[in-house]
């Protein structure tokens, strides 16, 4: 175990592009410490647009030729490597080790039997071997088929870094990462990574995406302009968060199968019912934004503060919010409001010392440096797997 | 470096089922000598009917879903999994090691345009981290794709082996394997793994099978018993062997575009034709084992016997032959009548101890202690890489 320059790359579901976190990791302090993690720089690269649209059209596809997915895997690869170099050259240093996430094309957590076996199955494309070769570095890939072949759900991943960087003697935090779903970690003040509680509240920004998409024809709502200039239609809000995914108990995980398209169709018509004759476009922009921010906080409500509670005061509890949707300020200033008068201190990730996009990145450059060292990576209680594993795969530069 | 029980595992283009060998790979004596290889056990099981269904459909598909491509390549870690452990149990030793080549679905060694890059992909599939968690032993897979980013053609891989297995300071030898596609490794004795040469000749038994699978609805030629009682047309035989495949200088690799369905169709028009109103079915069987025989001698007349002549008097070459091809007696005899009037002796390789259908399993066992160790496993006069690189993928156990 020694001190690695590490680089973590990460596409999130949002398809938009790669996030390139260069971290410096270096091994625990002491005996039953974690690894320290110091950010060198982040770069963020939007993918061009053939290529974006060919991510789009490879996830869940339903009939693509298998050309096309070995060439998008190798694409992939040629693109996160020249990020990697990019990074390397823009902050002056050398990377000695990848962790590549890669872009999830399926995920299927829930059983299902596929010719005489139950399967639970995972697949993040983007090839190491490309990016092996094009940096000469060692490449660690394909992080969640290691925890979901041991039983777990391949996700969150990111628990570990949270449990790293932000676990805390004295307060109890809350790490919100808000990509395309709302991904929670809760480390109680004091606890160890068996404490932690990790799941999915629902949508992060993938339902006010697909609106603004159809609505609007844009990718998403900037600044959260549009939501702000709309109302919120607060039946529709509190008839939809009493659907079974927002009552189900974690560990739970969600994705585009409860909230892409079928539910945005969905969605819209109920906000055009409850908006009246001119139930307008920027409402049910509102209403997304609102719907998202009330999730949140009530899963806060009804998982999370029982569960804090106990290990520290509840005015110390600090809610720490990462991901594009930190940037929607009326998604933000909901999610206060509905925080705040719960005694929760909502801050961004910024003022931990983390940019808000460089957060999952960061935790791929960890978890790439566990590996490399031949130490475990999920954390089972956020996983659900029945023991810790060394994720992933290893490619030799 | 150190002396492990590796567990090789390999499932071919035929798609009929996998090979597991279970060897002993010792590092070299002294400096400059190669690994030493024991086989210890092999097992070969054939796919169950739907999984080969799966697979095939699989391979080259124009239009599947991408949850099926996830799902076969799970299905597929299982089944690799159940081989080595079955296989464990039969020969009463336990792997420390595992290589699995997996199940190839596609792969493109020419460059083509993809989203604003040339590119060259190759893709097998069989998730590996199943395999490491149901067993709990590492796993190296994913061999090709090192190679083919480094600039190599990602195959053949199994010249390694020949290397180490077979080279001589007294005979040059000609290792030949009759899988779906003939593949040619010549050492010339004395030579260094520079000095080897590697190429597919054309057909193993893919024209075969494919013609025994129109005509008769077998899945190949048992025995070559359908082809003994045919009449071969050798006019058909000169004209294919005049095309440009064969004439094309080595390094050259060919799969299903060159000898698939379309080329069948071809070749069973051309002995309609040449066979007059009467060309019979084991007439077409006859003439494609006839092709694969001439094919192998032509290959060898031209490109080989230059290359081992200089080393060794010609009296002193060994043909040596493996894979499925060598259980079909009629295209053994055929090819014995092609090579011995050179002056070349074929012997099975069984008569070197390797059982024909393990011997490209050995080989995966021998390229995954090679990356293991750190060690290439690439020879660049085989694949046309510029350099020798370290293969693979490795999943911890
Ligand atoms: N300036 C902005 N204003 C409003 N929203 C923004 C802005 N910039 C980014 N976003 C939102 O953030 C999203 C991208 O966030 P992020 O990169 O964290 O998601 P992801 O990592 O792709 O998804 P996931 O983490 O779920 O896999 C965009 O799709 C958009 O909704
Ligand atoms: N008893 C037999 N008689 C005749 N031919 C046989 C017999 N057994 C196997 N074969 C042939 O051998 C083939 C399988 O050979 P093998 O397992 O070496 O190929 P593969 O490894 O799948 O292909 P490749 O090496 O090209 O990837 C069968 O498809 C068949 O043509
Ligand atoms: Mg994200
Ligand atoms: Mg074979």
């Amino acid at each position: 175990m020694k001190s690695l320059v590490v680089a973590g790359v990460m596409s999130g579901t949002s398809a938009d592009g790669v996030d390139v976190a260069i971290c410096r990791v270096s091994p625990a302090l002491r005996a039953g410490g974690t690894p320290r993690i110091k950010l060198l720089g982040h770069l963020g690269l939007a993918y061009p647009k053939t290529l974006r649209a060919a991510v789009l059209g490879a996830m869940d596809a339903e009939a693509i030729s298998v050309a096309e997915l070995a060439r998008l895997n190798w694409r992939l690869g040629e693109l996160y490597a020249e990020a990697v170099a990019r990074a390397q050259e823009k902050f002056g240093v050398t990377v000695q080790l990848v962790g590549c996430h890669g872009q999830t094309i399926y995920h299927q957590g829930a059983s299902e039997k596929y010719l005489g076996r139950a399967l639970r199955v995972t697949w993040q494309t983007g090839e190491a071997a490309v990016i092996a070769e094009r940096l000469r570095v060692p490449v660690v890939s394909d992080f969640r088929p290691g925890d979901l072949a041991a039983g777990g759900q391949g996700a969150p991943l990111v628990p570990m870094l949270d449990y790293c960087m932000f676990r805390s003697a004295k307060v109890s935090r809350v790490l919100l990462n808000l990509g395309g779903i709302g991904n929670l970690t809760a480390i109680p003040a004091k606890a160890d990574a068996n404490g932690l509680m990790a799941f999915d509240t629902g949508p992060g920004n993938m339902v006010i995406d697909t609106c603004m998409k159809r609505l609007y024809e844009r990718e998403f709502d900037r600044g959260g302009a549009v939501a702000r200039t709309g109302t919120v239609l607060r039946d529709v809000v509190e008839k939809i968060l009493e659907e079974t995914y927002f009552s189900a108990l974690p560990p739970k995980s969600c994705g585009r199968e409860q909230f892409g398209e079928t539910f945005v169709s969905r969605f819209v018509a109920m906000c055009r019912k409850a908006g009246g004759r001119e139930g307008r476009d920027k409402d049910v922009v509102a209403t997304a934004t609102a719907l998202t921010a009330a999730s949140i906080a009530q899963a806060y409500r009804r998982f999370v503060l029982g569960h804090v509670g106990q290990a520290a005061p509840l005015s110390r509890v600090e809610f720490v919010v990462a991901g594009g949707g930190t940037k929607n300020a009326c998604l933000m200033r909901m999610l206060g409001a509905e925080l705040e008068p719960m005694g929760v201190k909502v801050r961004l990730i910024e003022e931990l010392g983390v940019p808000a996009q460089a957060k999952e990145a960061i935790a791929f450059a960890l978890l790439a440096w566990l590996s490399w060292s031949g130490l475990p990576g999920n954390v089972p209680a956020a996983t659900g797997a029945p023991r810790a594993v060394v994720l992933g795969k290893i490619t030799h530069g």
